[in-house]
C-alpha cells in the first residue's frame, strides 16, 4: 500500500476515540489534512496540555487544573451541603439549574457489576472522609437509573453508618432518566423536594 | 461555571472533527481523560506529526512523507498509464482489486459547483503536465456520482485538446456508486471494460 505511516497513525491514533472506527477516522484522518490543518494543530495542542494540565481536585473530586478547584474555594458556596453526582456533566446540570449553592463531590462513575465497577473502583473513602468535615447534609444526585439508584444506596448505607445525614434527590426526573439530559426546571424542582434517607 | 480551561479548550477543539458536535465533544474528553491519556497523548502526537510530514507527492498529488510517493518512484509500476482519481481512498480501492499496475494522479476533489468546487479549485494544470510525461493513456476512474462524470467529461475535454488518449472505466459500478464502497471484482471489472472516450 501507499499510504504514509504519519497518515497511518493518525488514523490508528483517532480511534482512541470512542464512537469512532475505521472509516470514520480514515474520513476524519482525511478532512483534517485536507481542509483543516490549523485545527489538527489546536487538538494537539489541546489533547497535550489538557493531560498534562487536567488533575482532579482533591476536594471534589472533579476534573481540575489547580489542587483544589475554583467551586471548592469559593466563600460564597454553603460549605455544609455536599452534593454528590455521578459525572462532571451532572455537576454542570446541577449549575445551571441554579438551585443549589452547597459543594459538590463528583464520584467520576457508579456501581455496575455489569462492568465491573464495584464499591473499590469508586473513591468512596475520600467521599466518606469529606462528608466527615462538617457536612450537615450529603444530597445524593445520582441518576435514577438501576445503576445510579444502587450507588445511591450504597452511599447511604455507608454514611448513615457514620451518623451523616444523607437525602435524595426527588424523583421528579422521568424513570431511567440522566441529569444530563433533563430539563433545569424538573431538576430543580426534585432538588426542592429531596427526602431524608437516613439520619 | 467550573470547567477548567484546559477541558474546555480540548472540548473545543475537537469539534474540528467532521461530525463531532459539543455532546460528542463532551462525552470525547471525558472519556480520554478517565480512560485513555495515553490515547490522548498519542493522537497529540500523531496529529502534530502529520501535519508536519504530510504533503502531496510532486507526481500523484497522494498524501506523502517524501517528495515523490514510493509509489511513483516504484520501477515494478508501468509508467505509460496514468488513473485519475478523486481521493487517496479510492486509489487504495484500486490497489486493492488488484485490477491496475499503472500510475495514478489524485485530484483530491471534484468538480462541485454547488459546493463552489470548480476547475481553478483542482490542480488541472498539474494533471496536464504529468499526463504529456509519455503517457500512453489517461483512465479516468472518477466516481459514477453526477460530479464524478462530469469532473471525467471536463478532464476528457482537456487533455483530448492536446492530443492524449483517454479512457474511462466502465460503467460496471452501480449507478451513484462510489468506488470507495464497491467490491473488488466489480472494480476489477469495470477497468477491464474500460472505453476510450476521445484520442
Ligand atoms: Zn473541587
Ligand atoms: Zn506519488
Amino acid at each position: 500500500m501507499n499510504t504514509p505511516s504519519a497518515l497511518e497513525e493518525m488514523m490508528a491514533a483517532l480511534r482512541c476515540l470512542p464512537g469512532v472506527g475505521p472509516k470514520s477516522a480514515q474520513r476524519m484522518a482525511y478532512h483534517l489534512l485536507q481542509r483543516d490543518k490549523s485545527g489538527a494543530l489546536r487538538l494537539a495542542q489541546a489533547l497535550a496540555r489538557a493531560v498534562e494540565r487536567i488533575h482532579h481536585c482533591v476536594k471534589c473530586n472533579n476534573y481540575a487544573e489547580e489542587e483544589i478547584c475554583s467551586l471548592c474555594r469559593s466563600l460564597k458556596r454553603d460549605a455544609g451541603l455536599l452534593c454528590v453526582v455521578e459525572m462532571p456533566a451532572d455537576l454542570l446540570m446541577m449549575e445551571q439549574a441554579q438551585c443549589y449553592r452547597g459543594m459538590y463531590f463528583v464520584l467520576m462513575g457508579r456501581l455496575s457489576p455489569l462492568d465491573g465497577v464495584g464499591p473499590r473502583d469508586l473513591p468512596l473513602d475520600r467521599l466518606l472522609r469529606r462528608a466527615q468535615e462538617n457536612i450537615g447534609e450529603v444530597i445524593l444526585a445520582t441518576n435514577f437509573t438501576v445503576e445510579g439508584d444502587a450507588t445511591a444506596h450504597y452511599i447511604s448505607t455507608l454514611l448513615a453508618a457514620q451518623g451523616i445525614k444523607v437525602s435524595r434527590i426527588a424523583r421528579g426526573l422521568p424513570v431511567g432518566g440522566e441529569l444530563e439530559y433533563v430539563d433545569s426546571g424538573t431538576l430543580a424542582q426534585a432538588v426542592l423536594e429531596r427526602r431524608v434517607v437516613t439520619g
